[in-house]
């Protein structure tokens, strides 16, 4: 599978009163490396907008791990790929890297949906475009 | 003009490492409160959204003092209310207590936008709805 | 267990363009229940730090499901309860229900923690008060 | 004034539901921006905290317009230079292009302060250290 990995700064603001990362400030990270691996693999959530008319990869399960704190001013590593394709739903897995050490890692369940054509508030499951999971299954380079 | 008072909880996740409230999220708070205040006068997003075709009042300009340190678990109140109407624009004031000291305070400038019908990327002033300015206008309750 | 009830009020800041809440928003809901639920049970982390030199329960593990979409002006409700007590851990469990429905629901996993004496960088397990769990085991009120 | 280039990629979660910047994200951006000149001048906060006991240089108002609306997958770079040196408060001029655009200005008043030794809550103004001054005021490179 395609790997990305996205060099992440901790700000300040990214911080708690323990002085660590406030922990959903991880799953902020997460979401935008997901976006991330899309944007690499050609896939960026617009193009797959404009192209398919999916609306996008909301998360319907998240598992997370946290191993080591990280605080501000340290620069971390997240590598992220997808680990398994359904019919319209996949898995990405994200390790969080504070130097050699694994600080932290996170799984999390992504659904295509798109909005129906009569009702623009609901949102319904659709099939993954083929397109999507060949760029997302390219061997890592 | 119709004055809001909300009362908010600082959480833990809103504190950063030195223990006080990051500021920006002191400005999620104002704008917590704006909707607060449209919501009460009877004129939410949501509303303006589906009887006048208005997206919403993005903040064109926004000024903000921050006089006490506040910290988590502490109850703050806010009171907001429009200090002048535009064709278009507007001022909101917010004032933040904590206990009877004034914390911070701050003065939006807000514009009220709508999409035009042919391109559904870019925003448009618009003249606010007089009902709006009547709602938000009535005397302090 | 005890159990807290804790109602919030979706902001418009916690919505992502999709219109819906931004999901490491309902994270951050989670921890501000998890204190809430500490608060009402007398047992504060103001509380535990100046009793007990306690730092704080920061999350080891969360798993997360969404299953309905909210979105901003929505009103939701969260019940929080500790299910299980280790020595040094324990387990918090948050349902999120919208109207009648169960919306999210969340599993946390938290260490008690304290700062060692000699490095005040690093952090330390340390067994649970056992004030703690008594007043977090009362029976549901 | 030493001046720095930020480079920020405007992520999902940054975005409210207009599909822009949610205007409390941008203050977040300055914040990181403010402290990334001061690490770039060799002043990071955490190097002030250790050599001057300075525990930071929290705001004490902020003016911001908002002029090109932005909105994710953008790349936006933010320009960073501190304006102005008092005894112990100073100004931080932010400006953020997107593309040739001046799409954001921000003009940030910050004081230097420390813990008083007798009481650990309380904040107290601090001459700044004439270090800090000579580094944020090297000729623009």
């Amino acid at each position: 599978m395609l790997k990305n990995r996205k060099v992440i700064r901790i700000e300040w603001g990214d911080c708690d009163a323990a002085g660590v990362v406030f922990y959903p400030r991880y799953l902020a990270y997460f979401d935008a490396c997901t976006h991330a691996l899309f944007e690499r693999a050609g896939c960026s959530q617009r193009d797959m907008q404009s192209r398919y008319q999916i609306l996008g990869f909301p998360l319907a399960e998240i598992r997370a791990r946290f191993i080591v704190p990280c605080s501000y001013d340290e620069d971390i590593v997240v590598e992220t790929c997808v680990t398994e394709f359904r019919r319209s739903s996949f898995e990405v897995q994200h390790r969080l890297y504070k130097g050699d050490a694994l600080a932290a890692e996170a799984f999390e369940t992504r659904v295509c949906v798109a909005r129906p054509a009569v009702d623009t508030q609901k949102l319904e499951a659709r099939p993954i475009p083929p397109k999507f999971v060949e760029c997302l299954s390219e061997p890592e380079s």
